[in-house]
């Protein structure tokens, strides 16, 4: 039965990479409370990004949206390593989202609906999330897209 | 006596609309204990944005404002919604307000204040709020504003 | 010794200045439960931006790292006057930094640690935190960074 975020996870062929250090003075996520608060993050895959450039520009929707799931890897990554487990995910509180593009573009959401749809998969109902997608000129190291993320998790 | 949210909406000559179901993978508002996060809302009126395009490019600062009036409008639908009444708001929080525009511009807090002047002429002293105000190169459906909140509200 | 922040100010010879009200109808800081939301501070000092204008234009990246530390030092400000003291600051939770920069600018990282390093200098391991650092076309009065903050503090 797949009735746990690793199992989800297991069951859609993703292993879940290392949690990425930080490259600067900050951590990668903060608990205050029952609240988890994870750090910006980017679509590496293996110290790599999965594309650079912009929406808009070089990178197509369909590039940008599997960037976007990219982000939630490693956002669920930050969870699991945060946490010991993600089990103690209660509920995905909200998403936000930045799309680095060209002043005419307009498919932000659909770029963004990469991660969205990933955090419903592997968390299901408690995956449903609030949400904030917004354009941005550019953004580290010229990555087409950033997710941070907020989440409610089981008390220590 | 005008006492009450509800009342100061009537006022004010405000209708609110019903609150817009999210277009993709999201929830329009997420409670963790007495937080509520309500997802980053367009100027949409009757299912239309109130103006498309950008500050400092064919969208004058008045009708900014007034978008981002119409995005508050939008966030107070999405507090009633969820909450099941507007009395059970005790403070707003937090407002995000991202503007699309040019580079050149820089009168991204007057156009703001469209959202909190309503904020607080809804909420009372309650509705005195943080505030972070940035532009950005687009948003979607080419909106000229987005504004994202965050609310304090009674337990259940 | 130096072990409280108001110390480590002093002994980076840092005054803090008076905190600045907000120009329009929002306040600088909202505290909710444990949490203190701080307004998006721009690198004001004395009244006046520390630099103005775009990383990857006319600011340099060590200008603008300065300018991040401006903001920093002044949503230190808005912590010491919304709490009466720094010694109720039990954790800076995130920043979230907004540089205003061209298409092309990739360094963001770096022009954020002015703020993010600061808040490790002042308040030690519990000023380690979470943290989003994107890209902006243009912010309020032109200036090069805006940066918010989201604190845990002393219940009251």
């Amino acid at each position: 039965m797949i009735d746990s975020p690793a199992a989800r996870l297991a069951a859609l062929g993703i292993v879940l990479p290392a949690a990425a250090a930080p490259v600067a003075n900050y951590v990668a996520a903060v608990r205050t409370g029952t609240l988890l608060v994870v750090s910006g993050q980017l679509p590496l895959v293996e110290g790599r990004l999965s594309a650079s450039g912009k929406l808009g520009g070089g990178v197509t929707v369909e590039v940008g949206a599997l960037a976007a799931r990219f982000c939630m890897i490693n956002l669920i990554a930050q969870l699991d390593a945060a946490l010991g487990g993600l089990e103690k995910v209660r509920r995905v509180v909200r998403l936000g989202g930045f799309i680095a593009c060209t002043p005419d573009f307009t498919q932000h959401a659909t770029v963004m609906n990469g991660a969205s749809d990933l955090a419903v998969a592997v968390f299901g109902d408690p995956g449903r999330h609030a949400r904030s997608t917004v354009g941005v000129p550019s953004l580290p190291l010229d990555a087409p897209v950033e997710v941070e993320g907020l989440f409610e998790v089981d008390g220590f």
